[in-house]
């Protein structure tokens, strides 16, 4: 029988042996901690009727949708962030959204994919910088406490349009200590593919956040005398955005069970 | 009668009178000095068949194709570059191809342009940059001296390919003077919408340049004792890598007759 994966193992294991082990069906969990060093990235398959606005959108709204890679139409392979790839697999949960609605998870994406109409999207995730954060001693309570979580919130700047596509920003909310938030500004920064710079620091009324408890997800705990919320742009914009369009079909990833790419934080191979 | 516009006239004017002035026929030359400190753009016009993977082949090659916009399916308005523009008419001369070959100039795409088909991709340029390299000090004899040009060459340096797009990079060479070319380097990676920071700094076989008088475009002049050739990936490379990928039908702007942008060189409105 083989041995149960830690997730330890997988901090330790390549981009590609944490997308087998997911492939295969030995790993279900979130991909938080994997393949340290590589990008993780949010997934949005959408029909090739929609997935050119949905490209301009990205491009529009480079921070909270940076682009590590388009797949052709009707391929699921990213040749770019991962040759050899999956998007229909690679993944260890997904969710199916019809007409702007939830509708169910499932663990691949084999049978609804259509080989000559879907296009897979991955964009930039924060996971890949709160290592970096971390490793610059800057912590990040929710990495070591599971009882904290990121909060995600609505805010009311409006994305640049395209299309069908058009909404609000979403932001992910961290509370950093005071005398470190210059520093998350430079490290967070180096990172673009990963969001890059926040782009809101301190009062959550000034960006449409009026009350702290008001999340998309996550449970707000205060914030702690001597820290700072600092805002970064989220990747649950995009699909946010694709489900208020109504599109009538969306497949992405759930949640923190991201696509583990082979590029490294800098967008480099 | 209208009086006669003077290039000088064109630097003190913006985008948009620029773009005005070209759309009524009043001007029809290079838009070289135009609209000053505005980031100027090549033009690429394709069918929708072919968009999708070319604005793949521009996200995986943002060197030679920095994205200023892309126009949506049949709509010739670039909303986020210059709202209220035309790419139909706001170009002083354009090119057509088709399978591959060049077959005309005109001087606008009203009669060609397909409404439920056509795309524009608009990439920066680095007349962009040549401004911010004088006005640091660095000298252009190209841009004083009109018997002198840049230098536009073929190298052995691949583009990631998408789908039909592929081929090697094409670079413009311009002669720094020894002492400058590490402010060159710095002023230029200011501006990664125009091309940024060089691709390669002196000998040319290094990126498979044998003949410096083997040009695409531009006689070569000699160095002059005391410079260093230093070569910038080029906008050509993407019309390029479409001509020879024998795309039915494309349309250009003519070189040197830029589509004039209302961005700011670091892409900001």
């Amino acid at each position: 029988m083989a041995e149960a994966i830690q997730r330890t193992d997988l901090a330790k294991w390549s981009a590609m042996q944490v997308r087998e082990a997911i492939r295969s069906g030995r790993w279900r969990g979130t991909t938080h901690g994997g393949a340290r060093g590589r990008l993780q990235a949010n997934l949005v398959v959408l029909s090739k009727d929609h997935a050119f606005d949905f490209f301009r959108f990205c491009i529009y709204n480079p921070k909270p949708c940076p682009i590590l890679d388009v797949t052709a139409i009707g391929n699921s392979e990213p040749k770019f962030a991962a040759p050899g790839a999956d998007v229909r697999t690679d993944l260890s949960k997904y969710r199916i959204f019809k007409n702007g609605s939830f509708v169910k998870e499932v663990d691949d994406l084999l049978d609804v994919w259509r080989d000559d109409d879907h296009v897979g999207f991955l964009l930039g995730c924060s996971l890949s910088f709160e290592d970096a954060l971390e490793s610059n001693g800057i912590p990040l309570p929710h990495l070591r406490d599971l009882s904290r979580t990121n909060c995600v919130y609505q805010t009311n700047i409006p994305c640049v349009p395209a299309g069908l596509f058009k909404g609000r920003l979403v932001v992910s909310m961290r509370a950093i200590p005071n005398d470190k938030v210059e520093r998350a500004v430079e490290i967070t920064g180096r990172y673009p593919l990963a969001h890059g710079a926040p782009v809101h620091i301190g009062d959550p009324h000034e960006i449409g956040i009026d009350d702290m408890n008001d999340t998309i997800s996550g449970k707000f705990q205060s914030l702690d005398r001597g820290e700072t919320a600092v805002f970064w742009a989220c990747g649950v914009t995009p699909q946010s955005v694709a489900m208020s369009a109504g599109i009538p079909e969306m497949f992405t990833h759930k949640a923190g069970h991201m696509f583990v790419s082979d590029l490294a934080l800098d967008g480099r191979k």
